[in-house]
């Protein structure tokens, strides 16, 4: 079996867990690691039996035929375009970049170069999302008409982080503006947005918000609402509610074991799986499986770089209705 | 023990469920039914043993305690003040009007009597929510920080229905703006509304919607939810969720049984109760239990006539929202 | 309407249960209340409007047409022989008496007098158990091939209670025998059980266990486990599983309400409701009515006298089970 | 890292599933795969990149330090004395044999040698199940008084299989006793058993039952209740229960996905997962990571040899309860 061979940048947190899922894949083979802190890109590249590069050296091997884009956001849209001049296939961590502008001109490149691109929501590969989406489109609960997306954190990430974040729309609530996409099966026309620092002051003073309510409407009415926190101090708290015309789908959140307790004081289960490493395991190597196979039959990414492309623009809708205090106009 | 004795306008659906629970007490007695329609008047009056009267007979009657106005919406204001004018108990039925001004006309004759009055929230009653409140109260979750409110109706109500209840916001949403005030702790400060119609073209025609999605914001910041549609096709979906600093609450649907199938084809239980005539059946033996006892006690009743105000004041909120496009200042 | 009117005797817990509800229907009137201890029968009777009386007076007073015997269990004989003598309908509480002889004799004499008799096994008119029995009458899991019920008590109940009981077999599991007919729909012929003392050396001290497993086997080969135990903390489990040839159903417990908490420590709900008196609230009423329906209808009684004989015969399999240490052949 | 080197016997369905456990650790290496079957052999090796070999080739490689033995249970008692003498690690599949003598025989040879053994009781490494006890001895439920375990097969193996399994209780209840024995932490003193014949006539012509029950009761009085089915319609049925002095703890089934369906028909999720490949994939993972870990660190194996035999001792005494009819004692 020929193996696509991957070029990994970024070596931390989702870095790693893409190396890991490629290393152990049959038909892939984890050869460089990119980063530009030296001692990660060593230990992880040490894990796997791959090697530390540099982007040009990893760009210019001819036997890379795909890259993994998990480096910081600011340098993804950069890392997109030389990779696609280099031909490669791309799959990119969301967000592709935080302005629209520099993702647009990526977009351009990478169709230009004509090289397959998958940006990486997660969360459409999840057995639980995918599955819901699968009965959608099997008729279970007829036309579409509402989706209710509950997405709240465990706790607040370091303020430092947040500072260069883009903010709880372009950092957060991003991936549920995907999902609503992916769900309502039609484009938002309306977006409305409000939000509040509830969980902790300096989140206010970096100009940001840890709580927040959108709705969106689409042309022909169906109605979407997402709500996020970034404290939920349960754990990962990653629901989907959708209503149709004949009934109703739900996703429930997901937890370790199924035990439970009953006792003088209440009958308690396990709180939901703490983050997105645990909840998303799963989804993260079945996101690398669809790549290596769409990249492998040469078939169209189940998640292309528009995607990433029309999750910033509803995140800028949100951003501009938080100013406006009214319902912003998505544009196309 | 002396009876409160009670005089029940309105013989139809609402009023059959408070005729019921009125005549099931030893503390209180049903005397009147009043109804335009003779044959339920005498029907619902057979049943309890109670006499058929007139409005101005039974105001009249020195020994009537009290009112309980469940008749058709147009007629709550003047009963109203004509129950305060005669010093009765009132327990009004929602809303007390469609009209912002008869309601503030209405209140200032009530208050003028110095009688006290219910206004018939029957949720706040319901145990699962009354529970939910309670442990918010004892501080199980902490600081309030978002209220998400799922109310959907089993199907359509007769579109002739439809044409007087002044509309989905004030027939069908009041109620949930007044579980979100009675949650939130705060008043909403802003609120947005949208709406589409996707049950029946019909409701379009009606000049109605069926399907809608609110977000609120109070002074302090916190956010909340609604959501409502005319159509559940699996039954009455009733259900509250409330996240705070240190945890969330959930109220659940209830079911007629806790039976479990389990098959070839899934594992499957209960629907919701049908509708609200079974999922609140003991939030109004409660509610009247309320109301008796304020008033046996001289204390305040636990939803005022302001309260009835003020979920009023949400709708026109909302319904100028749907109009503008933009979140509205919550007015006083 | 001709109302049934009742003579109940016994003023305790389970007589009081019974009397309020007899009061609150239409069709039937609570007129006697029968007690050795004058003042339970004073306090009873006058809060429904009852007279006190005593047995003889009952039952030679012609209007009455039905006894409620919620007495002692050792009065339960006697007082049926007597208003069979009477002519009067017999709801008698469980056991009808411990002794097997003693009601072999009752039941001769109220099949002598031809009078109707219910023994009052509560659970079959618990709205879950009733649904999951109609539910296997419907086809739903096709064969019914195990039944597996679960049955233990939120605490012991006081020694001196137990000491009168006739042992853990004939005062809780006669409950659970008679289930296991009802959903089995077919005569257990062995049946082995085994027992200990785990809660409290003052119940082997009195003769008694406290925790119990039984299987029984009927001719077919259907199979049946009862587990047993005085104490559960977390309330009254009371929980039945049916295993047929195309599924499982089901029925869980009750709680009081739907809501749920999740913080940082686990997901929790309701316990189960506290005792039969929460849990079978509506069985009791179920079965006053359908007793009070089958006396005006002339129909037969739902739970007759010969159920209560034959739950007793498994209840003495299982003690001489307890004592051979082998399976009992159960006799007919 | 030196690696653990493992000689696979069996390329089934069992021996594939740790052939792929152990391929994907980092610390050990499949080298061997044997099985009669060449072609079966075969491909399992070159799946994972190992070689063929015979018994006597495998056992006589010095760098062999483990055997896995998942071959037809006629050959385990020989394999394991062969590879005790050769020195090698014994992860052994359940059971030793079916026979009593040959398992005391193997168990005194393995000892002699003084190699470590494992027995394939997978279902302790089972998440949930692993969780459940751990709470238990972390002491959640107080002192442990009852343990229910049910476990029930989607559906019948092949009558070809069943006639050389040993019988429902050697082959199948033997997980449960073990789970038995795991969670009452003390050995069951008397067992009765009873079953029948209820899934397939076939399975009573070939001399072996399809649904048993089974209760056993320790020295100290602790009670368990098992019951077995092979025909669950809606999937692998894996349920415990255990109830202690102060509480219960339960592990229910495990789902595909957390995906529930509400329609006008009822609310539906997903059965349980289909059969022990897909419930305990992790728990076969699990239990590989325990015996490399032990033998690596000169640990106890955390199920013994001896576990494997009392397991067996149970199956036996439930054989001789059937044809008894009475509580058999357990043999030391």
């Amino acid at each position: 079996m020929s193996k696509l061979e991957f070029a990994v940048f970024g070596a931390g947190r989702i870095g790693s867990i893409h190396a890991g899922n490629i290393a152990r894949r049959d038909d892939a083979r984890l050869k460089y690691v990119v980063d530009v802190t030296a001692s990660a890109a060593s230990a992880l590249a040490a894990k796997y039996g791959a090697t530390v590069c540099d982007t040009t050296g990893a760009l210019a091997d001819k036997s890379i035929g795909a890259v993994l884009i998990a480096s910081s956001t600011d340098t993804h849209a950069d890392l997109c375009v030389a990779a696609a001049k280099a031909g490669k296939a791309i799959f990119c961590e969301k967000p592709i970049d935080l302005s629209l502008d520099r993702v647009d001109a990526t977009l351009a490149a990478v169709r230009a170069a004509g090289v397959p691109m998958l940006v990486g929501f997660n969360r459409r590969f999840d057995p639980n999302f995918a599955s819901l989406r699968a009965r959608m489109a099997a008729g279970d609960i007829g036309t579409t008409e509402q989706v209710i997306i509950t997405s709240r954190d465990p706790g607040l990430p370091p303020i430092s982080y947040l500072k260069v974040s883009g903010g709880q729309f372009r950092d957060m609530t991003i991936h549920d503006f995907d999902m609503a996409r992916w769900l309502l099966g039609e484009e938002p026309a309306t977006l409305y947005a409000t939000a509040s620092c509830l969980v902790d002051p300096a989140v206010a003073a970096a100009g940001d918000v840890d709580s927040c309510m959108v709705v969106m409407r689409t042309a022909s009415g169906k109605l979407c609402h997402i709500n996020n926190s970034r404290r939920a101090t349960y754990g990962y708290d990653q629901r989907i509610e959708v209503h149709g015309s004949v009934g109703r789908l739900l996703a429930a959140n997901v937890t370790a074991t199924t035990v439970e307790l009953a006792n003088a004081a209440s009958v308690s289960a396990d709180k939901p799986l703490h983050f997105f490493l645990e909840r998303y395991a799963e989804a993260y190597v079945r996101e690398l499986d669809a790549f290596v196979k769409a990249v492998a039959d040469k078939k169209p990414m189940p998640v292309g770089p528009e995607d990433g492309r029309r999750a910033l623009v509803l995140a800028e809708a949100a951003l501009a209705s938080l100013k406006s205090g009214r319902a912003e106009k998505v544009s196309a």
